[in-house]
């Protein structure tokens, strides 16, 4: 790629991101479009323009982000999203002071040096203007190499101060959201797996109630042992099905009543295949019996549930906060494989058929999925290499001739040569974030939150090991192979010698992130096109309007290995060629702006894990500032600096540092604090209430009169027993 | 070393085996040996003959040891004694049942292997009889080391099934010993660490209790501040010094008053160095002066103690014994380095001046201390070899020709043989277990058992690395380094080669450890003489009698390690030389027999950890049962055998076996469970007597008058506070 081919990237992206603002300005303005773009406010019952002047200021929102704090996104979207922004602030200070110090001196010791065009190591093909910029263009040997290597240093102190002051605020984010006097049920809760069977004379409730209230005999409030709900949940979503059917087809019925016949046209369907084949029927009456035929079975299937399909595992209440940590913390059976115990998770993360898995199917599980977690990055690298070595210009006309001629128009060939890496390797990517969270689930992790960090590690990894590494030995991956095989130490210089010749790939890649991603996110302008079309055509009920138009949350699986992949290729190019930083502090500033906006109008998160995403997040920047330090010891050694053992340090540093946050945080992160555990709550907490909360929504009924009966069904297995 | 010398090593070993038994028989008989031979009964007030029929029946102790049940040893002895028999147990019926099928399918298998006597294998220097029954003696590639890989295969499993038993067994112990009625201090308390700086306006001990009584606000009840008791200790040795000189005054005077002139001779002594320089004084003023000098020091020590030593940690103590085991599991504060806690060990036990060292003091001590280890196990193994290549007796004829008219003696020749080696080698051991303890205790750990348990396994590593790989691959030293430095996958290959070479060294060994070391155990000769030296010469009053018969405990820092290593030398020639076996075998059988007898009447313990020990001797088997594995697979490479890659699944299981293990079981030993600390206790702990036993003996008084005026010095702290 040469320089024009970057500033045309550069610029279009640009172009696009102007023009997808604006669609935004006009667009958010639009009362009709509000539900797109304001709903969390919508769903917590706020006025959508809250705080903002009903005149289309086009920039209110960047006024209204900036002045947001920390308290309002905690509100409005709960801790973890505050860490979220934690996150993107530390990076973006990380960027902004490196660049402050490296910038104004980097970029002069390096145009300045005098070398001839032999030392053209930055860019693939011609010679360009960047490659002056870059550590590339000083000589080898040279003792300007110092300033780089003073910077290397700069970088890494910064990232650790910063990252340090971060995991402080976030550690007391966490605790002042755990020590809230407001009762949050799953405070009050754990979850006890690997319940050893029970005796003769036992039901699985006794046998828990009785362990429990011998261990906290005062404290210990019920239980609620887990059950298979596997027909229950089949049956009630068949059920929940048919309701939706039913609202649906009587919605029509009514609207028919009012465009067409007064007496209006009964909607009717096909009961076989698809709706294409068998008998038709009349709509509403088919549903009607079906939900009547549904209630008395679902009813009965609840019952034999309740009463023969416990399993091994169980949730415990406690009256008191403190005591719910401990037991969630200390060890209770002389066998440590049996009755283990963990917090629990806020009950809309739960995942139920997780949690009677065995200690040992767990453990099994686990490697089993690494093991094929790193087959696969292992994999992957393969085809992306070809993907990334085929799309290059020259080989589209080589290999499909067809497209000679489109390809040689100059604008577009421009175009298409600074986008279309970039495009293929982001396509690619996105495949990989459903297989990791099912990969993550069949571990057998218990909350959603959990297998969303779970899914995440492994995303970071799949991006660094297949994006950054693969990419830039991409081209000449299988020769490199060769090389690693016979010289493992080789790898190292390999990856430094490769880096800069990728600079300006990764710049672009960067900028297309921020520009385009960001924009799109920012005008959401696919939900906004999914929504009115399927508002138009498709949507017959209140519920489905709403259901069209959901936000979601903001997805951490995916969007924190991104930005995590940018942290990575920034900072290992933060000294070889400097100019990636300020794209880099852009991308994360850019993100903070437009991601408040998004957290404070759009998104709904889906759970709450008290921040414990952070621990994961630090110990991945961590391990960029690793990569970025190792790499750099090959940089120097390629350089014929004769001062790079100075570098050493570095990484031995960034393992102490990653080891003492580890200490010094991580456990708090892992569980409740007693200090903070044991702070006065507002209220006296409804223990009924709390665990009304923790029943499965297959099991909880609307009627009020239904209330008793469920009741009744809990507690129907030791009466049962008793009249049998 | 020829079968010849083999024959003289076990025949002198087991003569004096049966010198020392009969001396034993005879010694013990006489009323005024009954301070060495019983005890552990004196100290307990019981009997010294109890059970025993008077008449000197030399094989009484034997029946009376056969015949006690592990019940009595735990009352007699403890848990932890009783768990060494488990381990003593265990091993012996891994060689029974080893033996039992592999004596009589290998021996003949081997023996009638036709062979030449080009595969002389097995010993040094010339053929012998031994050889015949090695593997070394079967044929290169032959099919009849299918039953030496079915023996490796036999042992392993008859292993697995014994150690997971025991494990099962010694877990038991344990929760039993835990839920026993009986109140137990440290039951009740924990030590806090790392508790940070109290603010201004507050004492150390107010903020301790504030910051329990807050968390715990029902069962909390006491805290107890460590504090810096260097200068305190000093005093109270110099008078608790003092009294003793002079009660021994004070007897030489009343004997002086029996024996010599009626008004008696008031003993005398010089001030000075060493009792020989300076003025002369009458001794029995001087030490009540010094005496009555000291008393209101140590007073005022105590109080200025109390007062302004306060040191970073504590210990609390809880009315429940729930509370305490949960309260020591538990994380406290939001940042993990403060506010550690941990069980409480006993009174006895705990290190003081260990207590108030920092978190990361701490970490980095351990890893200074393992580097520290890890270097001495390397360089000790030089001196080793040397001493194992020096010590053979064409050596010693080359190097020391004074010594050759002695040498060449004949018998004296086959003695010498048979035991340089090995006695060079017990001695060299003596000298570790001091350094290593000191190692341990720097380490900063809080407990006596557990610095026995970490020196430990140091002496195990120390053994193994040394005693079996540095004589086994001792004569060859350097040359192996040099193969290996070549081609590190030769080291297995190496050791299989060296290992049937020494196989006679090891069964002389071996067998010298059991009939000298057991029989001097037995026999009590050394600390015999000793006591009646002191007795006659030394002691004047009761109390240094008392002290010079004092039996001390079994010594597990060194017991278990060398028992160990004696485990792991017979596991690994088990299949290789069968003949091994018996030995062990009847090592461990004479180590259950005569240490259940100096258990039930000797030694005494000096502290309880409740099993503690077993998760580490667990370990150290599985590990030598690896090594013998992975030996194996060497072994069966060099002999050609095709089926080699058959072993492979074996160091795997083992691993696997010893991560189940840890899994299951080890927890449990390092806290304790909630079902078994809430077992009902006999009596209300008096928590008032729980709490003094834990002050330190520099600061308990006997004088009841004086308890208030402790009383007043503990919670001086925040009257005085109130007062200025």
């Amino acid at each position: 790629m040469d320089f024009s081919s970057f500033l045309t990237s550069l610029g279009t992206s640009f172009v696009i991101f102007v023009i997808l603002m604006l669609l935004f300005s006009w667009l958010s303005g639009k009362p009709g479009n509000k539900v797109i773009y304001y709903p969390n406010r919508i769903l917590r019952g706020m006025d959508p323009w809250e705080g903002e002047s009903r005149t289309r200021n086009p920039i209110a929102w960047i006024r209204e982000a900036l002045s947001s704090t920390e308290r309002d996104v905690i509100v409005m979207s709960g801790v973890d999203s505050a860490v979220y922004f934690v996150f993107l602030s530390t990076v973006l200070g990380i960027f902004v002071l490196s660049g402050i110090v490296l910038l104004p001196v980097l970029l002069p010791v390096a145009a300045t040096d005098k070398t001839g065009k032999e030392t053209n190591e930055t860019s693939k093909g011609s010679f360009s203007d960047l490659d002056k910029l870059s550590m590339g263009h000083v000589k080898v040997g040279s003792s300007r190499l110092w300033a780089f290597m003073i910077a290397t240093y700069w970088v890494s102190f910064v990232a650790y101060y910063l990252l340090w002051k971060a995991y402080h605020h976030v550690s007391d984010l966490r605790a002042a959201a755990l020590t809230s006097p407001e009762v949050r049920g799953e405070q009050f809760a754990i979850i006890v797996r690997d319940i050893p069977p029970p005796t003769k004379d036992q039901t699985r409730k006794e046998q828990v109630d009785t362990y429990f209230k011998t261990i906290y005999p005062d404290t210990f409030y019920r239980s609620m042992v887990v059950t298979d709900n596997h027909e229950v949940n089949k049956i009630w979503e068949d059920l929940e099905g048919y309701k939706k059917k039913l609202v649906r087809a009587e919605a029509i019925y009514a609207d028919s009543k009012k465009t067409g016949k007064p007496e209006g046209i009964k909607p009717t369907h096909k009961t076989g295949f698809l709706g294409i084949f068998g008998s038709k029927v009349d709509s509403i009456e088919f549903y009607n019996e079906k939900i009547n035929e549904l209630i008395p079975k679902l009813e009965a299937e609840q019952k034999v549930t309740l009463r023969e399909k416990q399993q091994s595992s169980a949730l415990v209440f406690f009256t008191s906060r403190v005591t719910a940590a401990t037991a969630a913390q200390s060890l209770h059976a002389q066998m440590v494989d049996t009755w283990t115990t963990m917090a629990a998770p806020e009950p809309r993360q739960m995942i139920w058929p997780n949690l009677p898995k065995n200690f040992y199917e767990r453990m099994i599980r686990q490697y089993v999925v690494y093991a094929i977690v790193a087959l696969t990055i292992f994999f992957y690298m393969i085809p992306i290499a070809f993907v990334s070595a085929f799309t290059t210009l020259e080989n589209l006309r080589k290999f499909l001739p067809f497209l000679k001629s489109i390809v040689d128009l100059d604008a577009l060939k421009t175009v298409l040569e600074a986008y279309l890496p970039q495009l293929a390797l982001i396509i690619f990517l996105m495949f990989l974030p459903k297989l990791l969270l099912f990969l993550s689930k069949a571990e057998g992790i218990p909350s959603e939150s959990h297998i969303a960090r779970a899914a995440s590690g492994k995303y970071f990894y799949f991006t660094v090991f297949n994006v950054f590494i693969g990419v830039t030995l991409g081209g000449t991956l299988f020769d490199s192979f060769k090389k690693i095989q016979k010289n493992p130490g080789s790898a190292v210089e390999l990856l430094a010698t490769s880096l800069p010749a990728n600079a300006t790939f990764f710049l672009t890649f960067v900028a297309l992130k921020f520009f385009v991603g960001y924009g799109l996110e920012l005008s959401r302008i696919v939900p906004l096109i999914i929504y009115h079309l399927k508002r138009k055509y498709l949507c017959k009920t209140e519920a489905e309007v709403k259901a069209a138009w959901a936000p979601g949350d903001l997805g951490f699986t995916t969007r924190v290995p991104g930005d995590l992949l940018v942290v990575t290729i920034v900072l290992c190019y933060s000294v070889i060629a400097p100019i990636i930083i300020p794209f880099g502090a852009l991308y994360f500033a850019l993100g903070w702006l437009i991601l408040r906006n998004q957290v404070l109008k759009v998104f709904v998160p889906s759970y709450e894990s008290y921040g414990r995403m952070w621990p994961h997040i630090n110990t991945r920047v961590v391990a960029a500032l690793l990569l970025f330090q190792v790499t750099m010891c090959g940089f120097f050694i390629i350089k014929k600096f004769y001062y790079a053992p100075f570098l050493i340090p570095l990484p031995i540093l960034s393992l102490i540092f990653a080891f003492v946050c580890q200490k010094k945080f991580y456990h708090f992160f892992q569980a409740t604090a007693l200090e903070v555990a044991c702070q006065e709550l507002k209220e006296t907490p409804n223990m009924e209430q709390i665990f009304r909360s923790f029943i499965p929504p297959s099991f909880s009924t609307d009627k009020a009169a239904d209330e008793d009966q469920f009741e009744d069904a809990v507690s129907v297995v030791s009466r049962s027993q008793s009249f049998v």
